[in-house]
């Protein structure tokens, strides 16, 4: 069953923002097992909007449509699908008192404006708005079942999840089933040459990918004669697609690298110390994003100047003006040192040149040393990594995670 | 001159990726001066690009078109074009020889698939690709001029700058101005508060915003009679703006603040050491990420761990004991000495409750203390943050970047 999704708004049109609202509802759309073929955007033109609205409800069976629901004149959504019907506005009682109720619970006077987000065309299924204070609504126009969602992200989401997947739910073909993994460490194109025929081995499978950068999400979608058939098919495609990427693949679902890492140290109970040179702090940042970080962050040094190596992290000045700050050497230094000095289980440095100055030929920008410290000694690691300074920022600090990783996980049935 | 945006692509219509290539090319055209009344989104299917593309050029003027220009046959726009036309294709020489040089350099092979990229629809004009093998065409479709470019972001918008702006700026109307304004410290609602009236007091004025946590862009765009008059407009209303929003502007373009402030230290040759804690390396990883750091930035130390702020800032024990690791006491304590023990004329430092636990009724998530010690003495402020976990690292990280700025700026003429 094909669906469109139409976004309203100037702010759209112009692009003062980017349209995250289509992206979202058709990443949905898709998993309920629907085909969307076309979104479309218009700015706030009473015309556009009509056009837009009796193209699309005549091209797809279903259409999402979110803006144009707030209070202002700009939003004009609602009397234009009331117009294009042939059906007068009907002012909603229970809109309205729970609109009412939301400016008396922000101490706030309600303007005779906000009254107008409680009117829906004569017919309409009125769609709570959860969080905010524009409701939704659904009609049919001729073939297609269409819904008004509100534009602001958070609203339009809760809205989607409570009250709309329940009603468009019953008309998705229930003959599918998708498994998202999750990979970091490959490019998008290898990991596509990786799982060529992938698909043409398992008829019904469709791979897609979606970077976030460094990770990328390789998500196996099956489609067979039930679901039951489809989780089976799915299961088989995705094992392939696991024995391929080997250990590129660290999880399945929405989790993160660096949330695998902290869950895996919290859950061993094992503390962990920082020294970081060229990233900056950020391995300290992807480390306490997630809360619970206390829980082994004992340190990070982020000593960025070869002072800094010496005085905080006791390094022999001597040693780094003889193999310089980036070497395997002082790399060794700093995740011995930062684990002796904090007392932690595993100590992890970073030391390289992110560019785009700094190089020199026997470094270029580029050279990153990685090194982990633990009880059982201390692994050091040197790469060369391409692109631009923030992406060997991001690299080197996932490369460190791996190794955190690699360690917790040695020994483990 | 009305425009509209084709993007072509199943990775768009299944959600797979957010259509930045729409909001990108608005936003270029909306400043050259041109109105973008339209996006759509279709997926690889013959019937809907060809059915799209009509419409769109009979409702635009100018119609942007991204995807579909790639070696496979899912990419099949160029056909669609030729076909809709009632053309043939012809291969151009140059452009072959151009793919051709390209896999040369990279010194893989040149499979047939790609050859199928240097055609084009008879009589269009090529756009070369300065980076990548899709070259780009323009066509006339009926009344409209149409522009076909690939879908990789870079690609695309490198071709936008290099050889359609010179073909677009033509059509455009030369009446307007436009001056982007950049502001941090308040949330998007009271910015558009503060400039009610703006766009009242000067007809022909209008303001867009853009929000790029924890940064607000305004935009003040004019349209006057001539360029000179818009530009005076502008200005006029500009400088309006400014003074209603007083110190939370912070720049002009396209500079960040991280930027602005990072600029400020190399300028005046100012030294810096951080000592965080709840926002876990994040200060750090902002001050890095534009290149230059050393220059500045001798130290930051992440003493997530109250032992490693005894043992690495120096701090008493006792101190934190008897004040709390979140508390005016121990927040100084870290400015100073990190300050102290670097030798860096200025120390910041940041402790505070990120949540969402720790928090307690004296001390609520969203507690922060920010500090500020140089030679005049040490500067200390408390807030009470709202909001999750990474609002509130980022607002704590932006207030410390506040600081510095103020510290630098001070007694400045």
């Amino acid at each position: 069953m094909t669906c469109a999704v139409l976004t309203i708004g100037t702010e759209i049109t112009r692009g003062e923002l980017v349209n995250g609202n289509s992206a979202w509802l058709s990443e949905r759309l898709t998993e309920l097992g629907f085909e969307v073929t076309e979104h479309v955007s218009v700015d706030d033109d009473r015309d556009r909007i009509v056009e837009a609205l009796r193209g699309l409800s005549a091209r797809a069976r279903i259409v999402m449509t979110t803006g144009g629901l707030g209070p202002t004149t700009d939003d004009m959504t609602t009397e234009c699908v009331a117009s294009m019907l042939g059906v007068p506005l009907e002012r909603d009682g229970a809109s309205l008192a729970a609109i009412q109720a939301r400016f008396d619970r922000l101490r706030r006077t309600m303007s005779p404006s906000n009254a107008k987000q409680a009117d829906f065309p004569k017919g309409a299924t009125v769609l709570p708005n959860p969080i905010g204070t524009a409701p939704g609504f659904s009609v049919r126009i001729g073939g297609a079942l269409a819904f008004f969602m509100p534009g602001v992200p958070r609203e339009m989401q809760k809205m989607f999840v409570e009250h709309v997947v329940s009603a468009v739910k019953p008309l998705a073909p229930d003959d599918r089933h998708q498994i998202k993994l999750r990979t970091f460490g490959l490019p998008e194109s290898v990991v596509g040459e990786k799982l060529a025929g992938v698909e043409a081995d398992h008829p019904g499978v469709i791979l897609g990918y979606r970077a976030h950068f460094p990770e990328i999400e390789v998500k196996v979608l099956a489609v067979s004669r039930d679901r039951v058939a489809a989780r089976e098919l799915c299961e088989r495609a995705a094992q392939l697609v696991r024995e391929r990427l080997g250990t590129f693949v660290f999880g399945e679902g929405d989790e993160s690298f660096p949330e695998v890492v902290t869950a895996a140290l919290r859950a061993r109970g094992k503390t962990l110390a920082v020294a970081e040179s060229c990233t900056g702090g950020l391995l300290g940042h992807l480390l306490t994003r997630a809360p619970g970080a206390s829980a082994f962050l004992l340190l990070d040094a982020v000593t960025y100047s070869n002072a800094a190596k010496s005085s905080i992290l006791g390094i022999d000045a001597a040693v780094i003006e003889a193999n310089g700050a980036v070497s395997e050497m002082v790399c060794r230094a700093m995740a011995e040192n930062v684990r002796a000095r904090s007392g932690a289980d595993i100590g992890v440095a970073i030391t390289g040149i992110a560019g785009p100055t700094g190089g020199s030929e026997a470094k270029p920008v580029g050279t990153v040393f990685l090194a982990l410290a633990s009880a059982k000694g201390t692994r050091v690691v040197d790469r060369r990594l391409p692109g631009e300074r923030h992406h060997i920022q991001m690299i080197s600090a996932y490369g460190a995670l791996r190794l955190i990783l690699d360690e917790i996980m040695q020994g483990t049935p």
